[in-house]
C-alpha cells in the first residue's frame, strides 16, 4: 500500500518577538520626550522600528552595531542562531528591537528589554532595559531616547510593575531627560573580561 | 479486546532547579569571605542551603521572608504555583535557593540568580543576584553574605561572563566586602508602587 505523507511546513516569520506588540505601542502610547517630529511609528525619514529579526545576522550589521566583529563570520553562525532560537523559545523574556535604515539595508540602533518573573508584587514581573546602542553616524537625531522610551513602554505593556537599567555616572543625564530616577548603586563582579 | 495501558508517572522533585548545581559549587569552591566556620556546605547548626521548593508555598513562610503575606492564602496558591512552575520550564533562567532551619521546618534566608543570554561577549550569559534576604531572627549568622557568595559561585557555574546586583547607596560596604565593586548607578522607572 502506497501511504501519501503530506507535511505541511508553517512559514514563520523570522522575528524574535510578535511585531504587533510595538505596533500596538506605536498606535496607543505618547510621550513629551521626543521632539522634532520623532514618534514611536516614525523614527525618522527612511527609518523602520521593528523586533530582530533572524535574517539581520547574515548582514552582519547588527554584531557590528553591538562591536562584535569578532562574532561575525562563518564560524559563529550557528552559535548566534543557535542563541536566538533560544531567546524566541523563551516564553516572553527577550525583547530585542532594532532601527533599521530601509535604503541602506543596516541596523542603525538598537535595544533590548529582558522580563524578569518574580514572586514579589502579587507575583509580577520587572523589566530591565539593555544593550542601548545607536550607530555613530546616526547621533543626534534622538534615537537613543526613542529607544528608552520604547523599552519603557514595552516593560509597561509586558505588564512589569517597573523598569530599570544601569548606567554610567555620565549617562545620568540622560537617562534623568526621559524620566528615569536613580535607584541606588549598580555592583558587578567579573569572571572574564 | 482488552487493551491495558500502563502509564508511567515519573515522580519528580518539587525543587526549582537541580539541587545536583548547589552540591557541586559547595564542594569545589572555597571562599574568603566567610567567618567562623560558616561555609557552603555548612551554612550553620541546624541549617540547610538547598533550591526552592514548591512545597515551600504551603508552609507560607517563603512568602512571609519576601514581606509579601498578600501572598499568603488559598486565593493566590494557583498563582503562585504558576508562577513556580513557569519559572521551573524556563530553560536555565531562575534560581531561587535558600536556608531552611530544618528543625522548625522554615525558611529563614533567600536569594535568586537570574541567567540572562546575550549576543555579546561571544553570545555569553550574564548572572544578576536578586531579592536577597535573611529573616530578622537570623541575623548576624553571615547568611547574607553566604547568600551572596552562593550567588557569585552559581553564576559563575552556569557560564555566565559577569555577575551584577542592584543595592542602595547604604548597603554598598557590604557587598564591597563580598567583592563587588560599584560599576554605575542603577536607574528606575516605576508604574506601580
Amino acid at each position: 500500500m502506497l501511504h501519501v505523507i503530506i507535511i505541511l511546513i508553517q512559514v514563520e516569520n523570522n522575528y524574535l518577538f510578535d511585531p504587533n506588540l510595538l505596533e500596538e505601542i506605536c498606535m496607543n502610547e505618547t510621550t513629551t520626550y521626543l521632539k522634532g517630529g520623532v514618534s514611536l511609528s516614525n523614527p525618522g525619514e527612511g527609518l523602520k522600528l521593528r523586533p530582530l529579526s533572524a535574517d539581520d545576522f547574515a548582514k552582519g550589521c547588527y554584531l557590528d552595531l553591538l562591536k562584535q566583529p569578532n562574532l561575525v563570520g562563518q564560524i559563529f553562525t550557528e552559535t548566534i542562531l543557535s542563541r536566538f532560537n533560544l531567546m524566541k523559545s523563551t516564553p516572553s523574556t527577550y525583547f530585542i528591537f532594532v532601527i533599521e535604515d530601509l535604503e541602506k539595508q543596516k541596523i542603525v540602533a538598537s535595544a533590548t528589554v529582558v522580563v524578569e518573573r518574580k514572586f514579589i508584587h502579587e507575583c509580577s514581573s520587572r523589566g530591565r532595559i539593555e544593550d542601548v546602542v545607536v550607530d555613530e553616524g546616526y547621533r543626534g537625531l534622538q534615537l537613543g531616547k526613542l529607544l528608552v522610551v520604547v523599552g519603557e513602554f514595552l516593560s509597561k505593556k509586558l505588564g512589569c510593575y517597573k523598569t530599570s537599567l544601569e548606567c554610567s555616572d555620565g549617562k545620568v543625564e540622560f537617562y534623568e531627560k526621559v524620566g528615569f530616577k536613580i535607584d541606588g548603586k549598580h555592583m558587578v563582579k567579573r569572571f572574564s573580561s
